[in-house]
């Protein structure tokens, strides 16, 4: 399936994780702010690389840019990804599979890489993908990292978790350190209260995930993060991703590989 | 010397372009513009990561951070560069060595990663750097390639440009691949008019270096990029470093190795 025909899925109603869609074309965070907010948002994303590494930001009002124009060039931030989060005033006060009805010509999108990009990597390396094997969305947590802020906007860093084979973790970081643009290198391998979660059973965005004997829990820093300095900065609006269900764009992973 | 005691010889007057300084630690492209004008230029920076990859951005009026506060703390980006060009409407009115007379509080200065950075992994490399062998300043030249446009905000592709050796091409592009936040590998080997360029021998800014036998010219994005942004769309202020003449920052050069 190409991205465009995902699009159009999701675009007709489709509501689903999108791990392990379109092999091969990269996916992304959405985060989208009024203008007024966007330049704090900017700079956070900038002071932030790892979590929030920005792939590319729309015009105000722009709702299609180059990395989803499609081939049929329709492509639509409004209605193109699976399920959306609604935030006023840093609540959040929907979950819906379109925000047509929410948009303004003063927002400002940004698309965020997202660690989909390199699971196939991870698998080609062989490295097994566990919530991809079990069917579920990946595990998120909150840590109690914080990010460096930026005017308004601050908040903890939020994570993404793999178990991977202890004899692999070597392999797994080595693989996607080369995808610096969609998070790179693990925030941390191992013992999970160093980043203050206290049970990775219960993750804060996505699905818990059974580890397998001798898997080891490797973390990598999330998109999933601009979401918890919406929460906490509180600005009039904004509109993210359901997390885990990302817009499937024209780039190609590789395009990311360094 | 270090990279505070370095800032501290700027300061004091010294003009000279920073090649080879301060083995080990990253040199930064300044860029430097109204908060007004700021947004169209981090985008812009944003959409040409390779030309304008993006280190820190400091908060507006703020003439230190985390990547400039030495151990004394008196880093200050308006003193700790040798020399500087100051553009009024796009227009350049003022090489100087130091540009206090010209702040405003609501200036925001972009440190933008610099091709000196790899340099020295070069040299470990075995692959010999022509302009600092030869005392000069690195040769740049203004290309035929547009940039993304942001805004109000164009202009064309800066790149310097190194002569390796022709064996030592595919090593001297797999080194600096590996540092994508500073320019990462070439965006062309062998061919100036590809690129528009008429005469490697007239570079626009820096110096003109003499080739050994068999050697290939190799071009990098370059952080002179934003200044010909700046000629090219005419923000009210500009400051920038002279081409060359870089800031010395405290972060290492291996904290940008991927």
């Amino acid at each position: 399936m190409t991205p465009a025909q995902a699009r159009a899925r999701f675009r007709a109603g489709l509501v689903t994780p999108t791990a392990g869609w379109c092999d091969g074309f990269t996916q992304a965070n959405l985060l989208t702010v009024p203008r007024a907010q966007a330049w704090d948002f900017l700079l956070f994303a900038q002071r932030n690389p790892q979590p929030c590494p920005v792939l590319d930001v729309l015009d105000a009002g722009a709702v299609a840019g180059p990395l989803l124009d499609g081939s049929s060039g329709d492509g639509d931030v409004r209605t193109d990804l699976p399920l959306y989060r609604v935030y006023v005033d840093g609540e959040q006060v929907a979950e819906t599979p379109e925000v047509r009805d929410w948009w303004r010509d003063d927002l400002v999108s940004f698309l965020i890489g997202c660690s989909f990009t390199f699971e196939r990597a991870l698998g080609a390396a062989g490295v097994p993908v566990r919530h991809v094997e079990q069917g579920v969305n990946v595990p998120m947590y909150r840590t109690s990292r914080r990010c460096r802020s930026a005017g308004a906007v601050s908040g903890p860093l939020v994570v993404s978790m793999r178990y991977v084979p202890g004899a692999l973790v070597q392999t797994a970081t080595a693989v996607t350190a080369r995808y610096p643009a969609v998070h790179g290198a693990p925030v941390h391998t191992g013992d999970p209260r160093e980043l203050g979660i206290a049970d990775l059973d219960a993750p804060d965005f996505g699905d818990a995930v059974r580890p397998e004997p001798g898997d080891v829990p490797v973390f990598w820093a999330c998109g999933v993060t601009p979401q918890a300095a919406v929460v906490e900065s509180r600005p009039p609006l904004a509109i993210a991703h359901a997390p885990g269900h990302m817009l499937i764009t024209d780039a190609r992973d590789d395009d990311y590989l360094i």
